[in-house]
């Protein structure tokens, strides 16, 4: 005789009337990444190494950690005809969706791109702003298992759009797998050249370049606590993105949303990894019980469960408010990642959304169109940033210039003010550089 | 008898055709913050100090530090009535001249604001993007000697025309005194309140909050090393501008700028610190030698005399090259913070101009004009980081969420292409999840 099934999920559940309500959420909520000292220590030793021994430090360590015995970096290297040809021998239905969300990607994008402006004063005096991209980007890419195609749309072609002259590309390729997917993604996106190298060591051999390798001015792309330590250390000599926490979703739903699609979405975030954060709120409560049951009834048959099922009874949570307001309220406590606003009129509650990464409007806005070719991208700020900053974008690879070009006129007029000012923090050769052009 | 009197001074002379020059600037352009292991702990400690102790721990490092007593954090609280009040009593050459600069540069920010934006695609489908402003920023103004008030105005304003809803600041009062034009330039510049505090401590309790100081979303404005490394520490729980180097100035004369204007503008950074950085690039070899004439002539006349040389002899160069086509190149290379074109047709080498914090175009436009008044910010990207970053702008206080916006038909067509790159990606409950919105 079997012991009975059971599929009870022993997922938080909290209401926001509850008297402990605000601790429980913040602790629910706290994240913070560990700066392991052994990491620190053991990236530290390979990104100096890699500065100083360029090429032979990337083979060794590539040797060593990647298990690739290469001699030259030319072994490691792809070209634009592996890419392409990587892309034409996909599988029909692989290769049309790719380009289709390719091309998606591009034309949400191309609305992105900022625009120098100037004006002239009534002086003659020209004030503006010149917007370029940057010269070269390098994007990671984790390789292995965990192989994300998406992932090379998302972060090369906002560089692509941008007019970046050069993007390049590090993969590792453990045991020498590389995967097709990946290449024919890097295609589509106007990668020039792929790297076959990983972990920290690609990222110091980006930042301060190699004989083969080419130095980056901005290094983009997720990776692993070696990776994103890595960058950290290198920031300041190249720009980077932000280091992204674990992924998280929000979910309003006012009740009318059939259960099971709310389940699955809620899956499809828990499924990332066991630190994935899935939320549901609602001012339904019987829904709420609902959705539970779906998802009780769902987990069971994911593939992922396992992964899944750990980061919701870690990390998930149900939450019964009062009213629509209340719900628009911890949006903004929590600003996450991904919103999803699963109700009859999203546009209604639009205007409250002050921080949100991504915000997936309407029962039929699936997160997880937007992983992959909605045409937004999927780079997010996690774990509240969304209080401070943007999805990536084509603004990313670009910057901004000041431009100042003073008439005569305007330099005498400008000089007696500066002179006052200066003199007023003690500058006296700022003062008297302004002053030389006082007519 | 006495010794004859030299004026001599000892700044590195360049030229491009030596062979050893690409080693020399690289050397000369070389600077990496030193990361001094005894103020990162000093640091942390603080941090954590004030995290877990609040207007306690404010209170009794701004004891140990600025040796002010105080006993309740309403002593150090300055309201908007005390900021108003230090406007009004400024002499009227000084408010005026404030008063001025501050109109001037919300103007030039107001044209920086980004918009929202959304389009609709043939199925209905909405896309775009929506702008919104932090809601709390903090803004970290020096104390002491260097009080700066352009730093409060060029760091407040943006966040102000960005719509931040609350702008608080701090400035450290050593021995109690604050500056008022400090406090001036805070009420033109929309701050609600000053506290005067500083240093780690004050970062600190803006990133976590204490129980009278309010936990800001971003962390801007300038600040010794101490300051430098609490705003890295803190990074992520909160935003932070860029961490900045010395100030550095590249200036490209045609030969035909008079040499003692190009004098003063060198040592208009060079007075700033001993580790700024001032560069004259030119074709004209013999102008070269009349600007290092004047230099010596002017030198011995500065209020900052001492600071100024030492910041030529360590850091400074005259370099010759061959042509104008070279001083671009030059220019490339060292994306300079300040890039002054001291020529007789900018306008034909602004093309040729890919990275600059600012660029000062002809000989009107001394880079002082911009420090104080011209409208632009003067928080600029150092150390050759405009390659890749941007100066200090209305976007820094502003963020973007991605709207995503499925009809039922958008939602079937995409969900899709989904479907099948999750399927591609093993992340089967995001296909499922976009499969339940097919029809």
């Amino acid at each position: 005789m079997n012991a009975p099934v059971s599929n009870d999920l022993a997922i938080t559940r909290l209401s926001t009337w509850e008297e402990d309500f605000d601790a429980r959420l913040s602790a629910l909520l706290a994240w913070e990444s560990v700066s392991d000292k052994a990491v620190q220590q053991s990236v530290d030793e390979i990104v100096t190494a890699v500065r100083e021994q360029g090429d032979a430090a990337l083979l060794e360590y590539t040797r060593r950690f990647d298990r690739v015995e290469a001699t030259d970096m030319g072994e490691l290297t792809l070209g634009k005809e592996r890419l392409e040809s990587a892309f034409a021998g996909l599988p029909d239905q692989q290769r049309d969706a790719l380009a289709q969300a390719a091309e998606r990607i591009r034309e949400y994008h191309q609305r992105q791109k900022p625009e120098s402006w100037q004006y002239t004063e009534a002086d003659g005096t020209v004030l503006g702003q010149k917007v370029t991209p940057i010269d070269r980007a390098g994007i990671y890419v984790p390789g292995g298992k965990a192989a994300y195609p998406s992932s090379v749309l998302m972060n090369a072609l906002p560089a692509h759009v941008a007019g970046v002259r050069e993007i390049v590309m590090v993969v590792p390729a453990p045991g020498g797998v590389v995967s097709e997917l990946v290449l024919a993604a890097a295609h589509l996106a106007g990668v020039e050249r792929v790297y076959t190298v990983g972990g920290a060591q690609a990222v110091a051999a980006m930042a301060y370049g190699t004989e083969t390798l080419p130095k980056v001015d901005k290094i983009v792309g997720p990776g692993n606590i070696f990776v994103a330590t890595a960058k950290r250390a290198v920031f300041g000599q190249v720009g980077i993105d932000m280091i992204a926490g674990p992924s998280e979703i929000l979910v309003v739903s006012d009740g009318q949303t059939d259960p099971e699609w709310l389940a699955m979405d809620l899956f499809s975030q828990a499924e990332h990894d066991q630190d994935a954060q899935a939320i549901l709120v609602s001012w339904d409560e019987a829904h709420l019980d609902e959705v539970q049951s779906a998802m009780e009834r769902l987990l069971p048959t994911l593939e992922r469960e396992p992964i899944a099922r750990v980061s919701l009874v870690e990390r998930g949570a149900l939450i019964a408010c009062r009213d629509q307001k209340e719900a628009m309220e911890l949006v903004n406590r929590i600003a996450p990642e991904h919103l999803e606003l699963s109700v009859a009129d999203p546009e209604a509650l639009l205007p409250e959304v002050r921080h949100a990464g991504a915000i997936f409007m309407g029962r039929y806005t699936a997160e997880a169109l937007g992983d992959y070719c909605a045409g937004p991208n999927h780079v997010l700020p996690t774990s509240g940033t969304a209080r401070f900053s943007s999805p990536l974008g084509v603004y990313d690879f670009q910057k901004r210039s000041s431009i100042i070009q003073c008439s005569p006129e305007g330099a005498s007029v400008l000089g007696k003010t500066a002179s006052v000012l200066a003199r007023g923090e003690s500058l006296t050769a700022h003062a008297r550089s302004a002053e030389y052009r006082i007519k």
